[in-house]
């Protein structure tokens, strides 16, 4: 892991872009951290990180102030990372049955899901075991929002991970509802009701596939991005209780 | 409203039972009220407010603490009150439908539901009426708990009443699913995923019915009396956001 560049924000908290191997990353720690702080892995849906930055350093922000890590990856195939054909080709279908108001089929779902979850939660682990050997983060560690599938797998196969915080926002391939039964951590899962991207039903049947014993659904009225700010409160809570 | 005992809770809470009319009741309100305190009317289920009362009694110093002064009252039939035969009545029908397995149908849930509302809404209006006329209360009013048909007639009814708190746990006549499309204000709903006593889709239905621009559903694992504590402190930051 190297550290590409460095700035502090006007509230402190230590922005640092870094590079694993060839993927970009950005881990922001607390302005004021006297013990190694414990760690959120911010997900986000493959757009790329300058566009998701915004949003992420908002939830940067509000974990640091909690005294909370939190750092980033590019996934495969965004931003300025090479080019994924196959992906590319599997969103172009899904945007075809979209545009034309066809089912989704399950066949999409996975061409599109399943490569980048296969792909991209070793790269997690991977930027997990370098931020773990910095003297400044500590642990424990919770996994927060992004492609929902990815979370899931993360969730299933990496132990040190300890919560996690879901937005029941994407496709999810019908494999991942059996993954989903052998997740076991605390759970926070946000809902939006009226998601124009996502089924309601399907997320409520994911949710209560989770084998988690403690699991929240929230669910707000609105659209996909329109997350209420007291949704992301209550979401920077349950992280707040869980690792601190 | 009398006032008929008086005393001081370790926390400071000034706990003082009333009567208004035939009807019992319990006022508490913050240790230091320096301004008329909002206020949360603090439902319960017909048990009783003997019986309810180390739960009630949480609740409201819970909402103390936050400046926050709670009222309850007896609901007619239960407690101390005259008896109802006709709604005792249908609670031991609905107790044999019940133990027999099978399902519970629309007449029952209305001999048992609908009478209670009719009767006991008046009753927390009356009460509302007297305990704004205390200096001590000032209002906004939120309802928070109890027969969540109760909540909502008077959230559709009664315009003093601007943020409501119900528990999705209790047989609901379809006639309140009708009057559940006229409630606006903002409402935070608290379901257990597996409660033995209620139909988890028709709660689900039940949300998705409110007409209310602001309502959050919050579902947590575990049956009828399981909820955890971070959902009673994610309903009461609900009411500190909308009674402040």
């Amino acid at each position: 892991m190297q550290f590409t560049s460095e700035q502090r924000l006007d509230d402190g908290v230590l922005e640092r872009e870094f590079t694993l191997g060839e993927i970009p990353g950005i881990l922001w720690t607390p302005a004021s951290a006297s013990t190694p702080a414990p760690l959120i892995l911010l997900g986000h849906p493959p757009l790329g990180l300058r566009k998701m930055y915004p949003r992420l350093v908002a939830r940067a922000r509000h974990s640091a102030a909690e005294g909370i890590a939190t750092a980033t990856i590019e996934l495969p195939g965004s931003g300025d990372r090479p080019r994924w054909p196959a992906i590319e080709q599997a969103r172009a279908g899904l945007r075809r049955v979209m545009e034309a108001g066809e089912p989704v089929s399950d066949e999409i779902i996975d061409a599109l899901v399943l490569p980048l979850v296969e792909k991209s939660v070793p790269e997690w682990r991977a930027t997990l075991d370098a931020l773990l050997s910095l003297p400044e983060i500590g642990g424990p560690v919770g996994y927060s929002g992004g492609v929902i599938s990815i979370g899931i797998r993360l969730a299933v196969v990496e132990p040190r991970i300890v919560a996690a915080g879901f937005f029941a926002g994407s496709l999810v391939p019908a494999a991942m509802f059996e993954e989903a039964r052998r997740v076991t951590i605390p759970l926070h899962v946000l809902l939006q009701w009226d998601d124009e991207g996502n089924d309601r039903q399907a997320a409520l049947d994911l949710f209560d596939a989770f084998g988690s014993k403690e699991k929240t659904l929230q669910a707000n009225m609105g659209g996909h991005t329109g997350v209420p700010q007291f949704a992301g409160d209550a979401a920077a809570q349950f992280f707040t209780r869980h690792l601190k």
